[in-house]
């Protein structure tokens, strides 16, 4: 019996392959540097998937062998397959954790999800970025400081048009002038998901160690933490107590 | 100038006309009844519109005038146009307000914004609600009192595979054993949303007081408040403060 | 039959009377500077009250005629005498709105209400504070654009130990890199209380306009919208419904 | 090094002392009971403290020892010490968990961390509970089925005067025609609180096995998950930034 949290880590994984500078931070791919500092952690079992794999490498059989999924997209939102984001959702709402990285916030899972247009303000200037902790007794802050830095960032800015988050964990102050709720927790059916901004492909944010910190106790605070064996509702049914 | 908050009732209508004992008590048609106690009210403008019109009635112009729009549906949510769906979710998210009644908690434009299956436990045997008030100073629960009755009712029963409501306002209790939260706000974009769960078509239901009143509240509630020239999010941006 | 909205602006009112530089700025008071603007509100009822006067100028009789309660201090949080606070805590309960501004985040009545702490980092250099608007379609949103600035502030910073918010409307941007949840909403009983930060003593925040846009609009979102005649709670009741 | 969760269980242990028919349900008191099935569970370390002993048996060393409080009262409420309510309201908002049973919501510690009258109906005729589960995904509803049922119970009825729940987890259906909010959850400073409606003294309801997995399953969510060597907030702080 498999005691291990499963997690699928999936990337787009375009501009890996086809810029060089980024090529050089990420050599095996940002997915290769999550899966890799995830893999070192006992109770975790990391596999990836990509999007030209076939079926985006999201087949039936991944995802019912998937705890929590984490998502990186950025180019090709719409080449994502509609079949593909609904096996996705419904395993979400089945109680599939969820975990929407950076420049995913538009992905139609996350769009899907939210039911918002899930758009922002950004500036590619690589300025600093400060991630305060607002929930300090989270799970997702467990071992943070009352901020971190991140040297050199993509701003993502407010109005984030998203639905209020079921809980607020993180708020990021940037050098330009903008704040952003940048750590977001949702409930949705029985899933989890957890909505962390930072991690642009030209900076090495995914090897900085509170960035690491957050995405392991993402993935802990958003496995499945129940055993249903029933449907999510019941649709038609009888009476529980007899009517007068 | 026009100071009146504009509303539309949109009804599928079908019902009504298919079924001689709902047409009994729905002779107009539900969007009727409910245009007929809200057009009683000085502050309101009402208007309707139903699936069969062309656009169903919702086309560019109309929503264009429309501060609220009330929608009821059950049998025909699937002949329901994406493009109009989408019409009306950009509109909800612009800042129109929206109340969504009974089983239309399955319409497409809910189950949009909403992001999840919206399922629910339901059973038609014509038991007693009885409509808790859990926020008594929120402005939907105005000239309440603690709960009111409705004598005879569909049963709608959780578990409600909805996000947890910005405000619950409403909890029913029904004769069956079951619960439901009946009166949930939810916040979207710039929109406002309020789900109201009575009103099941062969029952005089929105001939009550106490339902007419959550409405008319709702409505109030609903209606868009600001007046922001720009788009909701801001796309590339400068900085705001010069960097270092 | 009075259909203002009856509003108690409270000051504590010993910095403008003990420091010449502070009294050059707000040579009415604080109180007196917000009663004014205020007083221009056709729909506005407004009187004043300050911790000197008998009872702290806030009686029974007072607060039984007070719709909207707003609330300043600093210096003497610990001289309120508690049967006062008292009082004002179960009007708000029974629905009075509540007005909190800016370092009467440690008032007796807030502390009371929240039941944290309500501690916070704070800094004063007098440099500038950005306020970024989160939910473009609340009431209290009315008027703003995205965010305004005040050029001189106290900087209040994360993490500001309240509740979460039901919900928060403002966070702020500080030029000495933090952020703060600026404008917050509470639900407490029937009453609506309103949590904003700007407003040090020693900037003339009080007569900037998109500062007085946020003070009227949270008045009239903060104003008692029901009329319900029994207690808030039952205690002991029968049951509703026959048992078996 | 201590791995397992540090449970306290706090009794006020009057009734069972004092009546004959209490006693033969609970004839270790509630704490015990409670103690006995906790005790079972290998990762949790249980220890007791009722009223009646010095400091009511929360010194600052037993608190200091505890991870997880569990708090049980009715009769006796104002007999607990101001200065013990408030070591465990500091020790909650450093990150204790704290989980409230039943007629402890008019204890001191939940009406001083709740900021509010904790009122509601209640009736006490031995009807039938049935408790939904909202939140299907939510550590505290893990192991638990579509609702379950407690034969007979003291009702509590809406509306509780509470804030609204962090996360609304359980209501509650009770025979005689009312609902109520039964399994609420609230962050509080670093702090974790449940509030857990079933329990009367005069019902055996803590030896049901539901009733039990609600209560493990909240100390396992409520358990500190942070290690922040540093104050809650940081009062006056030097800027992070150099301001121009």
């Amino acid at each position: 019996m498999n005691e291990k949290t499963r997690v699928t880590v999936w990337n787009e994984y375009i501009h890996e392959l086809e810029n060089h500078a980024i090529a050089a931070i990420y050599p095996r791919g940002i997915h290769g540097a999550i899966a890799e500092f995830l893999g070192q952690e006992g109770d975790l079992e990391i596999t990836t998937a990509t999007l030209r794999q076939e079926e985006h490498g999201l087949t039936e059989d991944v995802l019912a062998q998937t705890d929590v999924l984490i998502w990186w997209g950025h180019r090709a939102h719409d080449d994502v397959q509609d079949a593909v984001v609904d096996r996705v959702y419904r395993r979400v709402l089945a109680g599939m954790g969820l975990i929407i990285l950076h420049s995913a916030h538009f992905s139609k899972i996350f769009k899907k999800l939210m039911g918002t247009s899930c758009g922002l303000r950004w500036r590619e200037v690589g300025e600093k970025e400060r991630v305060w902790v607002i929930e300090q007794g989270h799970p997702i802050a467990h071992g943070l400081g009352h901020y971190f830095e991140i040297p050199q960032t993509e701003m993502y800015g407010e109005r984030f048009d998203v639905p209020a988050p079921d809980t607020l964990v993180l708020i990021s102050w940037y050098q330009g002038g903008e704040v952003f709720r940048s750590g977001c927790c949702y409930n949705r059916g029985r899933g989890k998901i957890f909505y962390f901004a930072p991690g642009h492909e030209t900076y090495p944010i995914y090897y900085q160690k509170e960035v690491q910190q957050v995405i392991k106790n993402a993935v802990r605070w958003a496995q499945p933490t129940f055993s249903l064996g029933e449907a999510l509702s019941g649709g038609a049914v009888p009476p529980l107590e007899p009517l007068g």
